[in-house]
């Protein structure tokens, strides 16, 4: 039986999505490591659309589960009907999305929320004992979705950030960007990618160690 | 000097745009090779936007140039700007952006025309002893866009896309998906991917192989 690992998106595009090389590169390294992936994403509106070229809001209106399927290739699932028994292991990518569709950080810093069905898919997870993967801006979903556990994350190096996660009951490691953060008791792993760049091979080390350790915490 | 190439899309997402998986694949691997990707696309209106989950026809406009640009991380350039003096070569992702913005291909089988930019870049390349990569079902563009120099190609085993490659004067090989096929004379470097799946690994494996040896071939 393969694992099976949710890869829960925000959209397609790193400026109002899912960051598109880090969900793909998530998708590559579990292929590799023979398990399977399960994509998954909110049916919601988007916070916004952006043109990625001028980085300025389109007047459009565009559905995140339906975004997300183009990474997906069309193999996608509503996140409200997964529950983490669903599941193994949880793998949430980075991009913007995640700060403005899977919870409102972007906007609110320490005091941003969480999409109430992301918060409830961490919660089962970690109650589950099933590691989550976190990379990008991600961690500080988990920040704030499991700051009674005093999760143990990073998303680099950036200090304002940082400091963010720490005022929402996390703890901030620094950590470059070819290697991992691993919060053991919690089964947190997170990497910070493209917070730090400097180039998708780059990015691509760290999803590497960040999918073979999450997959090496499976129960 | 790393060596600067082209990396031409179609849109985002794999029924109306470049396929997504063969265009980070080719990044990655690119990078890796220590060579540097331009991304570019035409700027023209996408031939249709689809729901990536239902396959029906949305009643949008998007454009290539600004939806390739999510694959890029906003880095694109407008192609009818580039010209094969700006490259040492050219790898072109496969989707169906390939086959109904870059060219009509998929409406026409034999009778499609290609972008005429498109064509102009592909003929530019081949006479400067360029390489150009093709991945999935963008080989059928160049068998049409360099039908006078009979190129040898794959789209791995389809047998209908195959006769319609004769019929515009290529030659097709099969060829399976971690593998290539290669056209010394005109240095041609094509590979199946997701014409054949079944995963994203197997496309992966190609695709590497398909970058290396185009950088192999530059002058």
């Amino acid at each position: 039986m393969k694992k099976r690992v949710g890869v829960l998106l925000s959209g397609c595009g790193v400026f109002d999505g899912s960051e598109i090389h880090e969900a793909v590169l998530s998708l590559l390294m579990l292929d590799r490591a023979g398990a399977e992936s399960i994509c998954m994403a909110p049916d919601m509106d988007q916070f916004n659309v952006i043109n990625h070229i001028t980085k300025s809001v389109m007047d459009e209106k565009r559905n995140v589960l339906v975004e997300s399927a183009r990474i997906a290739r069309g193999k996608i699932k509503d996140l409200k009907n997964i529950n983490a028994s669903d599941l193994d292991a949880l793998i949430m990518p980075g991009g913007l999305g995640a700060a403005n569709n899977l919870s409102d950080f972007a906007a609110k810093g320490s005091e941003a929320s969480v999409h109430p069905e992301v918060a409830r898919l961490l919660q089962e997870m970690v109650s589950a004992g099933k590691p989550v993967g976190a990379i990008c801006i991600s961690p500080a979903i988990l920040a704030k979705a499991l700051s009674d556990k005093k999760p143990e994350v990073t998303i680099g190096n950036n200090p304002d950030t940082a400091s963010a996660i720490t005022a929402m009951g996390g703890e901030h490691v620094t950590c470059a960007v070819g290697k991992i953060c691993v919060d053991k008791k919690n089964k947190l792993v997170t990497t910070p990618a493209y917070m730090l760049g400097p180039g998708i091979k780059d990015v691509a080390a760290g999803i590497e160690k960040l999918v073979n350790q999450v997959l090496s915490m499976t129960p």
